[in-house]
């Protein structure tokens, strides 16, 4: 993990294709992130939330990062999930992370326990910080209250990035709230802390603010124009282009959003494969899926050189 | 998994003793529960929430697993929580449990996506079954809201039992809500479907409305005076001994649970190392250590052949 140049723009959470058995498909898998950097995404925040990576054990995720890797898919254009409700998972993850040279690593918090202390949580990173062991690791932490209902507060973010500066990377938030991306900015963003916005809808915000980009659901359908609001965000167009992802992305957040996007992608990819989902989540309805794509084309949506 | 003769009477989750490094102590968990078994529990629930179960990785439980059953303790009466958030943590954690010969396995919905359908849920514990594909399985789904956030409902129950009666085997209910209890017992106690209360609060009338027993955390350190609840709860002393240990009950759950059991185990039996928690749970602090102390003292607790 070079620390020279750190990865800005916009990374997509990658939804992960399965097969008719809810088995990991890594050959789709790999298909999907390579049309991504070519479609506009700077990095790949595989195994995030909308990757179903919790649905899944460290030795699936193992292999399929060793699938993209060998597959073409540059290790420095990556930043996995691996944070885990056990410490245990989190360190191998982690490490396996680091050790294929992997950009950064997107950290969740222990998600079981609820009520948890600061001091516990900043224990769990630390050990991982510590049996890592490793200074090319970039830890990027991961704060999504509405899921994990534990959250990452600004007193813990200040207290490991005393500890580990240069190392404490950066902050996906997914609060949906931008008075906590606005506040994160304000404390950090001068501190070597790059702060990511979870969702596309305050990316123009997040730029205009200090952050480095956005690391987002519907980057997984639309990464040309989102990217174009990353590199467009100081001109006059840019509440214009800003507008126009906001309304793509308001028609998916009418669906449950993981379905929808494979929906999304089996169709225009003409794959209906994926439309699969691992347990708990299930697939969309008939209904769902009709007025998504209804109103994804009547919006002009298309998802270009996307092919089965 | 004999289908003889079911577990029933009063089942602790067992806590985890950890080192220094926060990894797992074998010894020291297979000498507890043995002594579990020796002062009252008719079966250990390993790897419940109490046991910090989800703070591990799969590799360190079936280790401790078959730590147990190297040391002496019957697999009969064994009921590992083997529910994770991944369906293929769950899938192989069921399995290593079945092949060891458990009396049956504790199984908590994946509960790390939010708000998810009855479908869903149904779809995971089918998927389990089916690819764990033996019929020894006893298979009891573990409901605890206030923790998994993640509910298992009665119309799930009613699924699951129509499809694998006699697998299907019965439910924990840690809602801390009687009337949800009484519900179960009434849709099910009659269908083959055993009924533990998730704890000994509930455990007098659980028995008196067709329940099993108890799995309760204060099994840990109470386990004789719990279990002779349940081998008199028909008797006319029934009430006075429920108000017994329920008194021994609101002591510890003053303090955070899981940290109070071990401070209790750590002074019981002299061996301070069982204080330690894995993050992102810490240790009491020392005044909530002395008060928890101090009130169990005064109120006569004991527990009797407890050594380091």
């Amino acid at each position: 993990m070079a620390k020279t140049k750190r990865i800005e723009g916009v990374l997509s959470p990658v939804v992960t294709p399965f097969g008719k058995d809810y088995r990991p498909d890594a050959d789709r898998f790999v298909r999907h992130c390579r049309w991504l950097l070519k479609s506009g995404c700077a990095g790949l925040a595989v195994f995030g939330t909308n990757s179903e990576a919790n649905s899944m054990s460290v030795g699936e995720k193992r292999r399929l990062l060793e699938a993209l890797v060998a597959g073409g898919v540059p290790a420095a254009a990556l930043m996995p999930g691996t944070g885990h409700s056990a410490l245990s998972d989190s360190i191998e993850m982690t490490k396996a992370a680091v050790d294929l040279g992997c950009a950064g690593v997107l950290m969740l918090p222990p998600f079981y326990y609820k009520g948890v202390s600061d001091e516990g949580l900043y224990r769990n990173f630390a050990e991982v910080v510590e049996r890592v062991g490793d200074d090319r690791l970039q830890m990027y932490l991961y704060h999504i209250p509405p899921v994990s209902q534990v959250a990452i507060s600004l007193e813990l973010i200040d207290r490991l990035l005393s500890k580990y500066p240069g190392l404490v990377a950066g902050v996906k938030d997914s609060s949906g709230d931008w008075k906590n991306t606005k506040a994160m900015l304000d404390a950090f963003a001068k501190r070597n802390f790059d702060v990511f916005a979870g969702s596309e809808a305050f990316l123009l915000d997040n730029m205009r603010n200090g952050g480095k980009g956005c690391i987002t659901a519907t980057g997984n359908i639309n990464p040309g124009p989102i990217d174009n609001v990353f590199r467009n965000w100081r001109s006059a167009e840019a509440d214009k282009l800003q507008a126009g992802i906001s309304a793509t992305r308001a028609i998916v957040q009418k669906q449950p959003m993981i379905p929808a996007l494979k929906a999304a992608i089996a169709h225009f990819g003409n794959d209906a494969q994926w439309k699969t989902c691992r347990p708990p989540l299930v697939e969309l309805t008939s209904a769902q899926e009709d007025t998504l794509l209804r109103e994804l084309k009547g919006n002009g949506f298309t998802m270009p050189g996307l092919t089965a």
